[in-house]
């Protein structure tokens, strides 16, 4: 029984000129659309997750209260559950499934917002990581119609070293015979695994490791314990192509590539109306605080709110982090009620 | 024509209880040692490098002068000179090549220094990245022959997190069916490229990527031109199980694990005599600023001198940063001063 709707775009003919025949769009609601329509708030996946990993963050009492707002998480094409390289019928399934960009997964989900559920005004779009990169592209591409934005822990466009580091991971990946080109008939363990290895380097910081936050506040046992059982564990349940599928829209993600801005990164973010909060980790390694500076400073209505912690990019991340969720629930609580 | 010596081992019995039979310690020598052998630097090669990749300190007018000094330079265990996976005859090649430490590598030094050159005292000890690892373990086991050390961007056990990042990138090199077990008729090339490409986010630093230094300083022509020019021909030059072989001794680099400290790091830093320039880079991604200050703090007589600089790792690198490598060479010609 699936938790989640679906939601038919028909033929989608993508930035990269390939296209998705019989495209579909996963998401879940949480709560319920009001009459004025105006109590709905968008929240996108990040890497591999689906809408399940997104709802450490929604509950009676957390921000995202699904007693007061419209809650509607869009999973990413290439997730396992929208249209991607694991579900595609042949011949554009597994390694010849198109090129998908975060432009193109924000306009379809706001064909979801606005065919589906007739919405006009959004109050909030949030998310964590990759999730923040289709925050910002909701807040440049649709500026009419986003009130709020808070990217957490993510970026508008993939930066030179964000896309080093996914290289070794593409790269481990792929290194593994088994993968085979994408054409295999089993996962490629031994390349999940070690694409996993790579990850966990940057997940967390290096005082996340040193103070032995992984023993002491997630419990495992020994750093083995937990490369296997959290790491490598995560990557193993997903399939090969999806999660080069997803890393192709990362590493190209930009919210200024498109014919809206041509390239034009400040324009971009100028473009955003939104009020917005900007929240970088203090030691995330992939998304360091620099960056997201240099985003606020072309962003008219943007506010940088550095989360001090040694989490690294699981700051405000699935669960992990309770101290930092708390900070994160808290400005997400402080935005929508401005 | 080989442009270094060997020093004849004998047998030696490692901290791991294995053996190197008829071991070989290939050394270079670059000055003259005085009359009275009291004008000796050491200076071990950092992962993968040889002497040869030691030079970019050396010459008339630098701080390692070899018109004033006899520098000697020691080729790491595994690095393919002294005695290697790749050279060590049958049956203890390969992936059976015993298991060598840090400890391992300076004892056998010390015996080098002492016993073919007849030296009492050592004026410097120093050398970047596992070159530093070994010049603190000089520093440890030998108190009262080394007067100065300084180790630069790198530490004296190998942190958690480090530890992480060598995971990253053992398991993209093997993750090639072709490594086979370290029993490779031919080098597991995709391997060796994945591991390059795992260490190239690691390297330099955010920084570094964003100001593209790879390309405005270094000269290359692109991201792709780097990561295959620099990172991916660093790799390719070596071999799989040496690379995995200094690996393992990086990875279990740890100043105080043997019958002098019992695995106590205090103990073994504080035994430290040598006059000590602890030198981090700013934005190390493996060798933080953070742990050179922990480490200094039970060092009795030194300082933590921190560079500021976007190089990362490679601040005081091999060649590649003029300015940070200045502010080295400064540091070394005042320690020697003093």
């Amino acid at each position: 029984m699936a938790d989640y709707e679906i939601f038919e775009l028909g033929d989608v003919v993508l930035q990269s000129k390939q296209t998705i025949r019989g495209a579909r769009l996963a998401y879940k609601t949480y709560g319920t659309l009001n009459a004025a329509r105006d109590n709905v708030i968008v929240y996108p996946c990040w890497y591999s997750g689906t809408h399940l990993e997104n709802e450490w963050l929604i509950g009676p009492g957390k921000a995202l209260d699904p007693e007061k707002y419209f809650i509607i998480v869009p999973n990413m094409f290439g997730n396992g559950l929208s249209s991607s390289p694991s579900n595609t019928p042949a011949p554009f399934n597994g390694p010849r499934f198109p090129k998908v960009t975060a432009y193109d997964n924000v306009v379809q989900q706001h064909r979801l917002v606005t065919e589906k559920f007739g919405i006009e005004r959004i109050k909030l779009v949030t998310g964590w990581s990759m999730g923040a990169l289709q925050t910002f592209h909701w807040g440049a591409i649709f500026p009419d119609m986003v009130e709020r934005i808070l990217p957490f822990q993510g970026s508008a466009k993939c930066s030179r070293h964000n896309f080093v580091f996914l290289e070794g991971v593409k790269a481990a990946l792929q290194a593994d015979a088994a993968f085979a080109d994408g054409f295999y008939a089993e996962q490629p363990q031994k390349g999940l695994r070690a694409a996993a290895r790579v990850y966990a380097g940057w997940g967390f910081s290096q005082t996340f490791y040193r103070v032995e936050a992984d023993l002491k506040q997630m419990g495992y046992a020994s750093l083995e314990d937990f490369l296997v059982g959290f790491w490598e564990g995560w990557l193993l349940e997903k399939d090969a192509n999806n999660l080069l599928a997803m890393l192709w829209t990362w590493q190209n993600g930009d919210i200024s590539a498109n014919d809206l801005y041509g390239g034009d990164v400040k324009k971009a973010l100028g473009a955003i109306k939104a009020k917005a909060v900007v929240m970088p980790a203090s030691t995330d390694l992939y998304f360091p605080p620099e960056d997201s500076a240099i985003e606020v400073e072309h962003m008219p209505n943007a506010e940088l709110r550095t989360v001090e912690t040694y989490w690294g990019h699981f700051a405000g991340g699935p669960g992990t982090s309770p101290d930092d969720i708390a900070v994160l629930d808290a400005a997400l609580k402080e935005l929508l009620a401005s």
